[in-house]
């Protein structure tokens, strides 16, 4: 991946990060990203789930889907993930903060028809959204497989910024608390839907996991 | 607000809303967005704490932010917000989707510099995550006030997105389960900072209470 000087931030430059080790973690514990693009001169976004193999990033959607197709014609797509790790409590709003870890990247979007890398795709999305489920669930048959379109996003430019830690220090005697409300994302208990009448919940979702401890 | 063509999904016209009634909720929940918009040609993102107040967003960095000041001066940006609710399983991987509630947005931004306007933008975001702190914090100073330089984005085009229920059916006599995992994003007791020895925990921090239901 290139440095970037379009993203590294001039007031928190020591919040910046360039490496896959910083950044690849961040890209994989995030369910979501919002992928933002230029079309007919103006910037749009759109929510995605996202998941990473090797050094790209893949997004799905119907073979029907204009948008998708036409996502393909576009030189760079700019793909940003936000993990929100505590608010920053300190003695004055204007020394709040938050701790996070985010990421940008950019990449030219390109559609996946090779079989394989578009069946892993899928699979590995899929074992991130529910851990453990591939394998109980209907295989997926080569039909499904043509009605998905898959779009890959290289990471050709990316960068990290995270700010860990507690509050700036304010100098003020005053009793007044500080510290770090964590801010978690968690799995709740699941949910049986109406055609899940009778049919116990398998091992893999027994267990409520944290998404983000 | 007006109806935004760009913004009204072709696959899933059903899931796009434009009345206010549920962009603001959406907004409103979300501590966090995504904003983008094309410098020098190119789609750049970053990430933000996000409030509303009125029919307008705000945001706020150090008047030395040079990337801030350049806000000013864009025609517009995109604003994104995504609130996850559930994952959607189903029989196929095919058919798993997420129960989700999204806000895109466009607005040309500009700083703000009216006191009042400000100082009130700055208290509903501290209010906002952190509820209940605003009068226990040292009083924001007049000095505070002017080192932090404050953009509003008015909310003149604004498209929300829900998808909410249970799996699609699929026609399987197979013994699946099927149904939703909650997403939920919850505040975890709060931890302490160095500063913070001997104080106690003031009332609006004692009870740990969910950004997300």
């Amino acid at each position: 991946m290139n440095r970037d000087s379009r993203i590294v931030p001039s007031r928190y430059p020591k919040r910046a990060h360039h490496d896959p080790e910083t950044i690849y973690p961040i890209l994989d514990e995030a369910l979501f990203c919002t992928m933002s693009f230029v079309h007919e001169g103006r910037v749009r976004s759109i929510p995605q789930s996202i998941v990473r193999v090797g050094d790209a990033v893949y997004f799905h959607a119907s073979v029907g889907s204009h948008f998708f197709r036409s996502l393909a014609e576009l030189e760079e797509v700019c793909i940003t993930v936000t993990l929100a790790d505590d608010i920053v409590v300190a003695k004055t709003a204007f020394n709040h903060s938050v701790n996070y870890r985010s990421v940008v990247m950019w990449g030219k979007p390109e559609v996946i028809d090779e079989h394989d890398e578009k069946y892993a795709a899928f699979k590995t999305l899929t074992e991130k959204m529910v851990p453990g489920s591939w394998d109980y669930l209907l295989p997926m048959t080569d039909k499904q497989m043509a009605k998905t379109m898959a779009i890959k996003v290289p990471i050709t430019e990316a960068s990290a910024k995270v700010r860990q830690g507690p509050p700036s220090d304010v100098e003020s005697e005053e009793p007044i608390w500080t510290g770090l409300i964590p801010i978690k994302t968690v799995r709740g208990a699941p949910v049986p839907g109406p055609d899940a009448a009778g049919i116990s919940l398998p091992a893999h979702l027994v267990s409520p996991t944290s998404v983000k401890e």
